[in-house]
């Protein structure tokens, strides 16, 4: 199938505003390289069965994946389907074809990911090259069920799909330090990055805030390092076989020398200048401490210390971070100011070379490949070390020049609160097309600059890794933190490159959204318990609207004023998805309003939609006014109710019965404009930006 | 406080129609035996402390309990609150004082459970006779968080409270047989049940379905007579942990000799009558087999088998059921009609109580206190025997009587979707004042006769158990099919018989339905993910609003045509709640503006409800008609959007501004007749009352 009937395929599943939504089957996200839909549909019933050939048939992985299989199917069809017990052939509604035994040992990079899906004659084939394949395959089937067209019950529709990843590395970077996410959070997340086909978990497991996991010959690490919450060597183990189990290889980051200050803590004596240390719990203005590069027992504590993390995680890549490192610390120190002149090192950049080096042979020396964050990327390095961009394709691109393999990050930052589309015009191959955060056009980016790379160059860019920081997210928040945005990352790293329709991005992305929560993601419940923790004894409906027009401010604006490990994090701003589908959709809309204004279906339905927001910001005062943890944002709705006013009375003009009176158009951007993307405490009202589209369009001053 | 003034108090928060909801913060349930309300708070914050004194402070239940104090309160304030290390009475913001160690070996029926709690001069203090009482302020002290009025942040207001409960035997009988449940939803469940008080979770471990304990002795009982789950003797003492540190008895029962089916897969020997057995998977209109209490090998194995599970279970109780044994099966066997003559049975009573005797020696022997069904009620029996009536108080009064103790579970049955007001109506020592799960009006029951029983017979009621059998609820509803109803029970089990203000129920029903959620339990948000399912890619809301307006069925009406271990369960009956808010809260409106015609917001208000139904009714058109699991309730839709035009009319001409035309009222009450009362697939519309009630009031014909 070609690009271009894809995208043909793609059109016509795409809703118009006032056509009644049009049920599609296909909701697949990542979107697959290659698909062709055909008429016809397998049934899923109680007799599901299944049979698995092939030299890989064995696999540990495929064995496992069916009970989950069964179970997965259960939920999304309601129809009590029995653990599957593998059939012959024939008999099997579902047939697995396993091309061969995955290799020894862990999960590498790039082990093949290919599969193809074949529904056809109420018989669906999954074949693929390994048994990774064969998960990725799994989770597709899985996307395509839904209910039967004209027959009571659910399916699959016949397809056939050819599928693999452009990208081998695939992640997110998970910060467990700053505020600490107990094993049941970090199994949900494994399971979510399968479902999406991401295959790295990449684990943040130490920062200023807290050091995470047990270490047996460096108790002290956990004990005085973290606040009681860590992991223990069992919860690794248990995680990584999890993992292991779904294709997803777990990348264990131990950041140094900068933000290490909770080892500190620990072991003050590897500190640069005087300890004591304390854990982190607040936001920091100045630096925090660095690790002693200059004295010979810091790489042996380290050596020690990766010898055994090593051997308890089994990937090939160890990440050591290497980021936002302090010179102050260093140069402040007369010791090591000593050391640098010694050694003739013009700078704390040179010294950070060194400490690069001596760790890039520790970790070498223990089995691993070393991954640091761009900042460690210095000519020194031998090329087997993998650079890791969290400040921009260019650092990825000079890397891969000097011959460096390299992963994205940057721009792909899921706690700077920015719209899915922002995410998904990021490529690791092309500049982005876009400020940072900035709106996106419903038809996609205009494509960035591609990257001026050679072939053998462009190999070296091996994907990239969504990216979490959790100063402002705790357990209660975190699902909605990654999803559903993270999915638009992931189709970003799986599917082709021509992979950029915004507006089919944004419906597949919505019917993601629904099926994570039957596969335990609690992005959206959850947030309503929030919500309804707010809203007491109240009703709750009007709140859910107006948490419907809004965001959190962008970017690192809230992280001074409201950081800290105990801080409550309880107040709305937590309690809101971090994109307001509801005001994209009221943009684009008026959008197409102003584009064909005397299509009076359409202002009827802006108005619609604009009376029910009033009627909210007025029922939800009573809320604000009494709930005391509300009562902060009174201005929103007050900002809302404003809004919505100035936005009927734009369309009345527009609608062309009455012609604005002189005066009304700059009255009405007074009005509005102390909201029109304008922080009120740290939420922005999303839905201002539309109306003063409709009442910059009015006629007349 | 007297009663009086505690009703005072209820009456001046309850809320009327239209004045603003007034915040209580005195949402208890089970509402305490007595409180008195102050004026200030004191307040929930990360730096909440405990110190726990006294002679139990030790004991392992309160320390088990005071992480999960924590956690809970973190949840419901959203503020970080570390688990509470034990600090001085001085410093404490919560001074625990436990009065006595818990006796040794497992909690006894009858333990004390009273405590006192008071909050004030910004402290909380709660005084237990014991660590039983201790848990039970503990959940009381959890209700009463709430956001503190006028200043940010949580507290739990100023109150003097004295509490214990009226009955001590306050249980959940719980039917995993018919459809398993995990141990998650065991767990959760033990979670809601600790929340409201109740302290028996009685087990139903066997039945016709499906025997789903392990046994080492007879292995074969868990392999040939269960689909594979069931509980192995590991999980079973994990529950039985989980149970015990939350103050909750777990009494099993293994059904006999009816209701047995699942034994004699495994050792048809056992059975009267020829085997093969099977174990039962669908709706049976014909009596399931029964054991053969004619042969010695029954009682042997039932010696073994019972010494097994009295060891694994340490309640002093044992439920061996006794329920439902059809006289058919034995009385068509020559050979127990030999044996029934040689022993001059009369007829299967007589042999049931011989076999009831025979067990009861057993179980006697092996340190339990025998408890069965009603059935084997028999002089016979000595006065250690504990009679479970699931057939009326009358059979509980004649137990008591004759000197049998004795728990009430007719009028608790939640699996019949009867409302939360009738199973409140039911109160162990007063005859039923209602028709089975007849209306009950806003101002509770008409008290029915009290038993006549002397002081001393009194006593042997024991209390009672809400009970839930499963052949229509899977994994996905169970919890809905349990909460919010469920603590309308525990209310009427634990708190006064005084307590019977149904308004006051339901406003604090509500509020208990909402914090369930925050402690684990799904019965809101799960059932709105199968709607989502149903829904598929359409908008959800106008199913939702569809889905608020009607009921299931009641009684047994929709088992022989939906149940089998094996059917989906998927259709819209099973993703509503049990009991319609809306439709309730409709009826009592519509009650108010007829006793108040002439107040134009009650009449505005009926009439923008209406609307907004008939107007999803509307929207919810293209979903049902595509949305092939849904097309069944097309008529539903249909007869929402009749009722809503009838109700409309009626309010027009109730109205006064133009009067009925001649015959309205007639065709009216045509249009809406098959949509009153009647079903309608399996599902009720419920606001058909409402709105049946404003047709007839319209004067004319």
């Amino acid at each position: 199938m070609t690009n271009l009937t894809r995208l043909t395929l793609l059109a016509a599943v795409s809703t118009s505003l006032f056509a009644p939504p049009i049920p599609s089957p296909l909701s697949l996200m990542p979107w697959p390289k290659e698909l062709t839909a055909q008429p016809g549909f397998v049934a899923i019933t109680g007799n599901f069965s299944v049979s698995i050939t092939g030299p890989g048939a064995g696999d540990e992985r495929v064995q496992k994946a069916m009970p989950r299989l069964a179970a997965r199917l259960a939920r999304q069809t309601g129809i009590p389907i029995p653990a599957v017990s593998p059939v012959s052939d024939k008999d099997a509604v579902l047939v697995i074809v396993v091309g061969e035994a995955g290799h020894s040992g862990a999960q590498k990079l790039g082990d093949n990911e290919r599969y193809s899906l074949t529904a056809a004659d109420n018989h669906i084939k999954l074949d693929a090259d390994t048994p990774l394949g064969t998960l990725r395959g799994i989770e597709t089937l899985l996307q395509l069920v839904r209910q039967t067209p004209n027959a009571p019950g659910f399916s699959i529709p016949n397809v056939v799909i050819h599928d693999e990843p452009r990208f081998a590395w695939r992640g997110l970077s998970f910060d467990v330090s700053r505020h600490f996410m107990p094993v049941d959070v970090v199994k949900r997340t494994l399971d979510g990055l399968a479902a999406v086909k991401l295959n790295v978990l990449h684990w943040h497991l130490s920062d200023d805030e807290g050091f995470r996991v047990e270490s047996m010959k460096y108790p002290k690490l956990q004990e005085l390092g973290s606040d009681g919450m860590y992991y223990t060597q069992a919860e690794i183990r248990d995680v990584l076989a999890y993992a292991a189990n779904r294709g997803i290889r777990v990348v264990p980051e131990f950041d140094m020398p900068g933000h290490s200050t909770s080892w500190l803590a620990a072991y003050p004596e590897l500190g640069s200048g005087q300890g004591p240390f304390h854990v982190i719990h607040e936001h920091q203005e100045e630096p925090t401490s660095v690790m002693d590069p200059t004295q010979e027992w810091t790489y042996e504590f380290l050596d020690r210390f990766i010898e055994e993390m090593a051997e308890l995680f089994p990937d090939e890549y160890f990440h050591v971070g290497g980021d936002e490192v302090s010179p102050k610390k260093w140069l402040g120190s007369p010791r090591i100011r000593a050391f640098m002149q010694e050694h003739k090192m013009a700078n704390a950049a040179a010294l950070q070379a060194y400490f690069s080096k001596r760790v890039l042979d520790i970790v070498t020396k223990h089995g691993k490949h070393m991954v640091g964050w761009d900042e460690i990327l210095n000519p020194d390095l031998p090329k087997t070390t993998v650079i890791h961009s969290w400040r921009g394709q260019q650092s990825l691109w000079s890397a891969a020049k000097e011959g460096y393999q390299g992963i994205l990050s940057a721009g792909y930052y899921l706690d700077l609160s920015y719209p899915a589309s922002y995410h998904y015009s990021i490529d690791p191959m092309r500049a982005p097309a876009l400020p940072t955060g900035g709106p996106v056009t419903k038809n996609g980016p205009v494509p960035g600059t591609p990257a001026d790379l050679t072939a053998e160059q462009s190999k070296l860019i091996l994907g990239g890794e969504a990216a979490t920081w959790e100063e402002l997210a705790s357990v209660e928040m975190m699902d909605a933190r990654l999803w559903p945005r993270l999915a638009a990352i992931a189709e970003r790293l799986w599917s082709p490159e021509s992979t950029t329709d915004v507006a089919s991005m944004y419906r597949r992305l919505d019917a993601t959204s629904k099926w994570l929560e039957w596969l335990g993601m609690n992005h959206r419940s959850n947030l309503s318990l929030m919500r309804q923790r707010l809203a007491g004894p109240y009703p709750q409906q009007p709140l859910d609207v107006l948490a419907s027009l809004v965001e959190p401010t962008k970017g690192y604006s809230r992280h001074a004023q409201l950081y800290g490990i105990f801080s409550p994090l309880n107040r709305l701003s937590f309690s809101i998805p971090y994109e307001s589908d509801v005001a994209r959709n009221f943009s684009n809309s008026v959008d197409e309003y102003l584009a064909a204004p005397k299509d009076r279906r359409n202002g009827a339905d802006l108005r619609s939609r604009m009376a029910d927001w009033a009627k909210a910001a007025k029922d939800v005062r009573p809320m604000l006014e009494n709930q005391s943890v509300l009562t902060e944002n009174l201005p929103v709705a007050d900002g809302v109710a404003k809004l919505c006013q100035a936005g009927q009375d734009a369309l009345t003009y527009l609608e062309g019965n009455n012609s604005a009176p002189v005066g009304w158009k700059q009255k009405a951007s007074t009005s509005i404009e102390p909201v029109v993307n304008k922080r009120i405490g740290d939420l922005l009202i999303q839905i201002a930006s539309g109306v003063q589209k409709l009442v910059e369009a009015v006629p007349g001053k």
